[in-house]
Parts: C-alpha cells; structure tokens; sequence
C-alpha cells in the first residue's frame, strides 16, 4: 500500500492543524492551502509538508488543477463552506471526503429540522411568527457564522427592538431552552458501518461565557448586552447512564440520512449540538455534517476516543486512518464525492 | 501469576468503561451486568470480554452463583447503591472491592458529618431547624440520586415555600457556601498505605451551570428557578500551594475511617467534593466512598496521575493495579469484602 | 554529555511539581527546596531525588553555597517574586533560568505597559484618576498577589467606598473590558529564536466563578461581594483563525523585550494573559515573564504542545529540554542569568 501517492490537504483555518497532523501521524503527505496572512503561521509546523498560498480562500477553484496533479484529497472543515460558499464546495473536481450531498441538508434550517425530526431528536419549539411564540426566544439567523448571529428576547417588545437591527433577514425563532450545553463528536465509518463518540466539548463564547463572573446587581446598572461569538472550546464528559442516548441518536442521525439525503448517507465526522435540561433530555440544537472545532481540545486523545482505539486518535486523526483503509481495501470510492 | 483466573465485572453504568478499559490494560477478564436497553451499546466496546443482561439491575442477586463460578471480583460504583441499595451490597456474596462497612458512613449523613467532623475537615454550617438558620441555606435531601435533591432558599419564607414540594422528608438545612467547587479524586492503597491524588473535576449541572450565560436581567424576567442535576463533568487543577492540605484531608478521612469505622477503614477510590472559600478553605460537602463519576474526563492519564506513576493511570486502572499486587503478594484478603 | 553533573531545583510551590517532573523526564537530577510544613508533601514524589526544608522561603540565601556545590540551575516560578522579592532574586549566586533584567518589567505596571504598548498590544484603557473614568472599572493593586487585590465599580461613588477599605494603596485604575478570559502560555527558545504555545488555560477564582449559578434573583437579595482569588485552572482551546495573532503577539513581546529591557530580552516560558471581546480582539491585562500555574494542567501533553513535539511535553519539560539542549551544545550562557 502506498500512502506516497495520496496527500491530504485542507484549507489553513478551523482544525486544519488538528487534520494534518492527524494524516501525518497516519503517514500521509499533508498540503495547506492558505491566504498570505496565514503563510508564516502554518509554516511553524513541520508536520505541515507544503503551504501553498493563494490571495483569497475564494480563488481555491484556481489550484485546483494543481492539486489534482498531485493526487490531494481534500478534508472539509467549517470553513470551507463559510470560505466557499455551497456551491464552490459542491463544484470542486478534487476527490473530496464526505457526501456532498449533506452540504444542503446541513446549511438549510427547515432540512435540518426534517433531518432531525425523521431522526426522532428533540428540538426546541421553533416559531413562525413571533405572535405565536412562547417567552423566552432565541433568533438565530440562517447559515453559520460562528455563533455571532443569535439574540435573545423575553417578549414581543424587546424582539420588535432588536430586529430592527439585526444584519440578517433570514432568521429562525426559537424557544430559548434552559439546560447546558453540550456538543457530541461522533465518527461514522462507511467502511465498517460503526460509529464512535471520539469527544464531547462545550463552546467558549464572548461575552455569554464572562456574563456569570460580574454581579447580577453590577450587570443590571452596566447594561449589557449579551452576544454568542465562539472563541474557543473547552473539554467536557457526559453522564454514562446518558451515553447509550447519545450514541442511539447519532445512528439515527446517519440511519435517516441514508433515507432523505442519498443512499451514501452522512458518514466521517460530524456532530450533534445539544442542550440538556434538568429532566435529562437532549434537545438539538443543530447538525454539523463535518468535523467541528471542538475536537481541537482532542489533538493527542480523548476519554472517549481511547474506548475504540489502542493508540492515541483524534478526529483528524480518525479521517485519516478511514482513507488508508479505503486506499487498503480498495474502496475509496465509498468515502469520496 | 495467573490472571486468567480472575474477571473483573461492574454494572453497567456511572464508570463501567473506564473501569473495565482499566481492567484490560491490565490484562483481566472483563464482564459487565446490565439491562436490555444498554446492552446493545456495551457490546460496542471491544475491552469488554463478556456482556451479561438481566431484566432490572435489582435482578443481580440471581447472577451471582454463575459470576462465583467465574471467579469475580466485583467493582462497586456510584450506581450500585442507587440500584441496590446498601443492604443488597453487603449481602452480595461475591468477592466485592472495598470496605462494604463503609457503605453505612457514606449514606448517612449524620454519620458522615461525624467522620468529618474526626477528620478535623471544615463542613458548611448545619442547622436542625429553619429558626437557627443563617441565610442563604441549601437544602438537600438524604441519600444520593445524583444531585437533583436540593434547593435554596434566601429567607425563611421562602423555604416554607419550596419545602412544600419538595420530593423529600427526610433532609438537612445548610449554610449556602459561596465559593467554587473542587472534587477531589483519591486512591489510598490498602497495600502500601500510600496515598494519591489522581484527578480532579467539577460537576456539570443543568441547569445551573447555563445560568451564568443569561443576562440578570433577563434572567429577572423569566423566573427561573435552579437546579443541581449532574449531567457532566469537566477538568480542574488545583492551585499547588492548597495541595499538601488537599493530600491531608485524605490521610485524615482514611485515618479516622480505621478509628470510627472498622480496622480495615477506608481504602481505595474516594472523592473529597469541597467548596473552595475567598479565603482559600476547603469547606467538605460529602465524602464518596468509591469511584467518582468525574474520573470518567481522565480515563487515559490525568495532570496528577502522572506524578504517581510512569505509565498513563486512570482510577480505573488503578483499581486492577492494586488488584493485580494483592493477587501476586496473596493478599486478596486485604482488599476484598 | 554529562546531565549528571547538574541538578534543577526550584522552591516548593507554584508548579514545582511539573518543574521537577519534567526535569527527571529528561534525566536530571532533581530538587526541590520548601518549608517543613510542605516538605511531608513533596517527599511522597518519587521523581524528586532530593528534599531540602529551610525555615522559611526567606531564609533561602543561606543555602546558596550548599546548592552551589551540588551544580544546581534554579528554575524560577511564580512564587520566587512573591516569596522572595525582586532584590533577593536578582542577588542569587546560583544558575538561574531567565533574564532576571525582566523581572522589574514584570512587577511593575507602568514598564508592562509601556513593554505592551511597543508590542502594539491592546491594553484596557487606564486611568490616572477616578474623575477621567469611564465606567465600570477594575481597581487592581500592584504586584502580584494571586489574584485577590482586585475590585470592581460601576459608579465613582463606589470607587470610593471601596478604595477606602482597599488593602493597597498602589493601584492601577482600568476599565473593565467585557468579555472572556484566555491565558496564553508561551515558549520562547533563546537557543533556536523560535516561539511555541504550549498550552491555554482560564483561571479557576473564587467566589467569581461560582457566582454564575446563583440565580441573579437571589444573588442581589444576599449582597454578594465578588472576589477574584485564584485556585486552579481549566483547560481551553482557541479558535484556530485567531491563533495567528496569538503567535503573533507573543513574536512582538519578545522583540520589543530585546528593544526595551536588555539584548537577550524575554525567553523561555512566559504568560499574555487576555480578554476576548465579542469583536474577536485580544486585550492584555498581564505579561507574566516565566512559568504560570495555568500550565499544570498539562503536565503531560496538551492540545498545542503535540504540534510542535514529537513526545510528551509540559512547560516544565520543555525548560529541561531547552537546558538539555544548551548543555549539549555549550550555551548554558545563553539561557542562564
């Protein structure tokens, strides 16, 4: 088996380090493609073979000749489609690991909604009018962003307020659900049709994650306002007695893609954002169809990771390992679009 | 030494994994009990030699003439007195990890008060009625069942109030301490008579610890009413200076256990789970007999696991370590009840 | 090349345990100097080959000839400054890891922002007098402290009735930045000019960070003081598109050091302690100048150290690497003050 032939690439942001360092601890040659503004800080890392540096993410279409010629299989992450956009991501011609076809179930609230309902997982009530909403709501805007386009409101007045200013006119309402917070980090192989919890974090947001350290009394007479900027992760087990739960709901997951999306179904990382509340239940919060940031807490190992694997995994590393067994078994074919 | 002739078994749940991975590192058989609705996911991991299904885990005494006959040696947890109650744990005629006499001061608060109490381990405050009381109090009731037996209450109004409800008649009225959390994880060995410290965690409570995230304000406006349901845990290290203390309180409890319990006393895990003052007192909330679900983040190696040994030990795996040294120095006798 | 010839030792407190533990892990001697009552603590680690006890931390100088006779390389900490002062620091006799010309930069504010400012690093904005504040405001002593010297106000008639009972009164007026913390633990090589991050930690104070699950209903009925005294640390990753500026920053600290305060400037470990704003920009509040408690959360590996390291390696490691590393190419003087 010659690893030499293949190189997996991804673009210099989101857990690109975590990825590469993953293929090459697999022994895969490992490419970066990078803005200017990033080439000297991918370049500390020599588990990084090659950065290639383009002007902007957007003119990736323009090395793709390039990249093709060297035998790249690309590994999406959350910025490829904030970078890329849908379409540019379903257009590219290098062999891509994933199913392209979640991209439009993963960006599409109301197809994440059937997704999630066909998969028998809570959510919180979603209204489509604020006339019928029941206090407190969150309004989240369509499509990604890193967390900033969210708001709360506890009635009609303060969301009247609010929307006024707020920068998008797509936008979702939901109940506000009281609970914690916990995103869950699964690996589904197609190879094996198993699935693995490799981690579980929860985000670390600006300014929500500071709001608990200041005085109620002192919040009241400052005036804040509270904003959802991810900024970081940090590390996080869940309940055993809830684990057989997490692990049920992620094969739902994968069990109705294969129904409503393509036969190919969801497959690789990917990850359910959840809430829990004070009766133990999980309400999703969201889909992500690829790996997310939270498994850069997870660069060695984690404490689930070791529970499926005798050698330190992370997710980056998990992709990795998935395409030298296709590549072995002569079945890339099942993990490419 | 023949380990083969030696399967160690738990319940499936609170640690099970991380007890029997510990298990397999170091070279047992492994065997867990559990019902049908969790076998499908133990089957899932690969360290667990055999999974045994019986209709209710109160359904365990009829296992156990098949279990002696496999030369088990029992790993109690914190879901085994949930499930069984204590006097289904003494009368287990198994070979049973740990002082069973033990069991007794863990479940009785009084009994617990008075260990800490000769363990010279600061406690909050205990009234035994609302008129003595100092406000803000914490109410909790007796017996474990994961955190969700408590209220707060400001002022004696308002605990006549929430008292009225509460699901409880047996319970105890605290001083509410205000502070931060430290559970501290500890493994003395029955052995050497040595002391470790293995990791160290908080607890993950919905919803109390998403509300920090909220505004004063808003929170204000929804009325939101805590609580305290144990559905994670996350990773701490503990300012060194305080160490030696913490080291202390261990060698105290595990000392005054030989004193007031029985000769053998206190031995392997406990967890010490304080609340850390602006002075920088430990204040004890409860002494746990046995693993603590929050060595569940360090089933590879912990900050503090490190610094007592050379290869990478969960409290899991330091369980079947000591196992492993009574079985080749024949001092079963010593660890099993 | 001779490791055994020379000893590492620092005092014991801090992160003397990481210090000692890595320094075995590259074959040093070790040893540990501390007080009676701590020296039962450090002697139940077996990777510390010697335990020195002198009265106090004070007394310290009486033992330099002794140290010096055994080839000691003394490995400074946060407790050194605190225990010992600045003036006994830069007296030792002994090898000693760092510049000590950096310690006057660090302990006082005025140099620290003038250092932070020539690095082109956002400062909270600070005040020469109450009367030109904008609100609210953190009162902070000078000098370290561990955290406790802190208050904040939302109104000038607050500031002075704090002040009035303030413990210093050398203090430092800032407005408080809202957002979230994140402490940046460095690596800079004097023998290869090259920097690392290690690792990432948020501080653990209490009460402040217990303050969030008290319903803000109840927080403002028992009149809560909040309090910022630091006793542990969590564990945090950032987001991957802002860690070019964290680099960043840490390049420009050490090049303004080599402008500012002497030729060898800043190297090996050091802290930026920072708040995030929702805007994703980073705000200074400190530069500790050697190695910080945030880092025993990493005692053996962390999510960043793996990139840079083919092994294993905690702050505490990487200093004995770097001495290691000298030795072997004769440049102790490079890395020794």
């Amino acid at each position: 088996m010659d690893y030499q032939k293949y190189t997996i690439a991804t673009l210099g942001s989101h857990s690109a380090l975590q990825i590469l360092h993953g293929a090459k601890a697999e022994n895969f040659n490992t490419l970066l493609i990078t803005t200017p503004d990033r080439e000297k800080f991918y370049k500390r890392f020599s588990f990084i073979d090659e950065v290639k540096t383009i002007p902007t993410f957007a003119d990736f279409p323009t090395v793709e000749k390039d990249l093709k010629d060297k035998n790249v299989i690309i590994i999406p992450h959350g910025s490829f489609v904030a970078y890329l956009g849908v379409e540019k991501n379903k257009n590219m011609t290098l062999a891509y690991f994933g199913n392209k076809a979640v991209l439009d179930w993963e960006q599409d609230r109301d197809k994440q909604k059937k997704w999630l309902l066909e998969s028998k997982i809570n959510m919180p009530p979603q209204y489509d009018s604020i006339e019928k909403a029941q206090f407190p709501v969150i309004v989240k805007s369509f499509g990604a962003a890193g967390g900033a386009g969210y708001f709360l409101a506890k009635e009609k007045q303060e969301f009247e307020n609010k929307i006024k200013t707020f920068k998008s006119n797509k936008y979702i309402i939901q109940k506000y659900i009281l609970g914690v917070t916990l995103y869950i980090h699964y690996f589904y192989s197609a190879l094996t049709n198993s699935l693995e919890i490799l981690s579980m974090d929860r985000r670390y947001e600006t300014n929500a994650d500071g709001l608990g350290r200041i005085p109620a009394i002192m919040q009241q007479e400052i005036d804040i306002d509270p904003s959802y900027v991810v900024v970081g992760n940090s590390p996080l087990v869940l309940r055993e007695s809830m684990l057989p739960e997490a692990y049920d709901m992620g094969e739902r997951l994968v069990a109705s893609s294969k129904k409503l999306i393509s036969d190919k179904g969801l497959f690789g990382p990917f990850c359910l954002e959840t809430i829990i509340t004070p009766d133990m239940n999980f309400y999703a919060i969201e889909v992500s169809a690829r790996i997310v940031a939270g498994t850069n807490l997870f660069t060695d190992t984690s404490p689930y990771s070791i529970f499926h694997h005798e050698k330190p995994v992370s997710t980056g590393r998990r992709i990795a390992m998935e395409i030298k067994q296709a590549i072995s078994e002569n079945k890339l074919e099942l993990i490419l679009d």
